[in-house]
């Protein structure tokens, strides 16, 4: 929160963060991992602005004109215009840690339904882990804490911060039967590290029962 | 039934929703959903008018000639024709329910498997059912209904009449070994509802026997 | 085999045919049916022609440089080039039956895994059987036979034609650990023989076990 | 490694390898077996000369840029690039056998889980096995080792090369959680291979526990 206001002009920069996140959602939708309206992106835009997808839009098929700009508590700075009604928890992260970047929220088969079984995915023995923060050795376990969904999104980005206020999070959580939020420094490092995840969460659902 | 036949010109109409359903069978295939001439599709044009793909074509690779008009009893108004065999089934809906605008028939690997197992399938504790019409909240469960697979589609359209007078359907059914038919209010509104229907489907197979 | 030759230019009748096939092959590696250089495609080009794609190119990029013309003994009519090794299975299936068009073999995961298991795969309550001929009714049970893998292809050939001459295939065989081979009396129809055939090995997949 | 240096342009040549080593990469990426920034690639651009994959690059939309030139002690000859911190796997293949031409890792979902549940991974009677050198017969059982994934690469690369000097590898490694290396004499060779072990690998995933 400290970290100055970015000077580059606001709107071409928008443009540039639009254009990335619309190839993430076309990529994500290849995939399978942002179904129906499902899922929502952000990036930040300076330090106390951050640009979101609006409510309702397919994110596979996003255009320019499906994003609008909040302040950190999650308002639109745009009036008339309804952000995704999980701007809330992207406000948060953003808050929380000033190096936040880009915040990127898919539903996937795999998250989806290791989500419901679970209050954590535990990863471990994965040369992928290396792309979360602070892994350097696949030995390493890294554990994904699973929330429980809750329509009341400031109560849930409260039980967010809480948890992260006690220990650091891998870049990423996920909400039961919801899907995934990660994140990353850049729009870039935010979906790799999704990719990353989402691989290892169908290396996962594989290994179950086995 | 009674509300009046919209005005807008039925030739641009249909053009317009052709399109769209053009690149709804398309997204689908790649998802492989209509495999070899399975699945069939349908919009409202009027009233009492569809538009709905004719018998035998690939529902991935749609051209604007493979779509025909009906009426709401199933009948083509185009000499020399022949609409899906299915096309009872979507003429039911439409009769039924004047809001309903689109109606979508796929078939899954998902739904193929999960309705030759059971006589509905049960969704619950999935964020995506909010798509749903009615589902404000992903705890309240969800079930549709799978009905047994019928050549006879008059048979089998009474049978759905009989159980949509009873209960209200979750915007879509199951047929045995067939496949899915969801709709909506738009195309858009019915693919969104394909999709996360479809997204669900797909985890409740890995969630089968554990 | 008593069929007059047909008429047609055969140079511009091979064009034709040999662009279906290469858009074939790249659907089906989309699907991931066609792996490396696994698979082999023809069309008959006459009552005693078949156009069949040459030996070890990758069936996903096809040009029309990577098909030949051999008789229906399997030999190549063109000096110096070799066509795929199992050109003597789609020989066997152009004089068995002078209506087939078009023969397609591929190697899908599904197919491979089930013919490992068992001497045939039953399908039962599939709507998209319907797609075989001879099957208007779901409920009939339909035996694709698995034949045991051999390398040496006329002798395969001639155990294939022994099963047909007891009872009429489905249009399909598969070959254990090796594959699907599929035919219609036109590259069209015989695609969407292999689209059902893979559809439904892949829900037979998904049933093992359950 | 007594070849003589290719005479060929050293610049021309590097273009052609890296186009066909970007299209791989394209392919694999939609195959998912590139997630993130996983997976590195090869060619030999001389007796004693690589072109590999930089560090930290997605492998999925490479660009001619993402590449550099190094010699066979995993070396760069470009003064401030770094390539893959894995390219003294690759250097080890190059000195071993004059014969290999690409070298291509990627993390597959198949091959992860399959690595992290033993030593090796046994595949008979596919006949997609015939692509692997000297295998002319499905029947003949192929293993592919298994090795255990260790960031020091100097370390592993000597255990990989104990393991060739004492019998010779089906064209490909497997590490622990980590991912294949596979090769050949070209680009095409070693990703024929790689999409056939690929295949060979999901299909055992699907095997297991049956």
């Amino acid at each position: 929160m400290s970290k100055p206001i970015t000077q580059v002009p606001p709107q071409a920069n928008s443009t540039v963060l639009a254009d990335e996140l619309i190839a993430a959602g076309a990529l994500f939708h290849r995939r399978g991992w942002v179904p129906a309206t499902g899922g929502n992106f952000s990036a930040r835009l300076a330090s106390d602005r951050m640009l979101i997808t609006v409510s309702g839009v397919h994110k596979g098929e996003l255009t320019r004109n499906d994003f609008l700009v909040a302040d950190l508590e999650g308002q639109p700075l745009e009036a008339g215009r309804k952000s995704s009604y999980e701007t809330g928890l992207h406000a948060q992260l953003y808050r929380f840690d000033p190096n936040i970047g880009a915040v990127l929220h898919v539903h996937s088969v795999a998250n989806t339904v290791l989500s419901r079984g679970s209050d954590r995915v535990r990863l471990q023995g994965y040369e992928l882990q290396k792309i979360l923060p602070g892994i350097s050795e696949p030995q390493v376990a890294v554990e994904v804490p699973v929330f429980g969904n809750d329509q009341d999104i400031a109560r849930l980005s409260r039980q967010v911060e809480a948890h992260m206020n006690k220990r650091p999070l891998p870049a990423a959580y996920l909400i039961a039967g919801h899907g995934l939020y990660a994140w990353g420094e850049t729009i870039t490092q935010a979906r790799h590290r999704v990719e990353a995840l989402e691989f290892m969460f169908e290396c996962e659902l594989w290994n179950r029962g086995n």
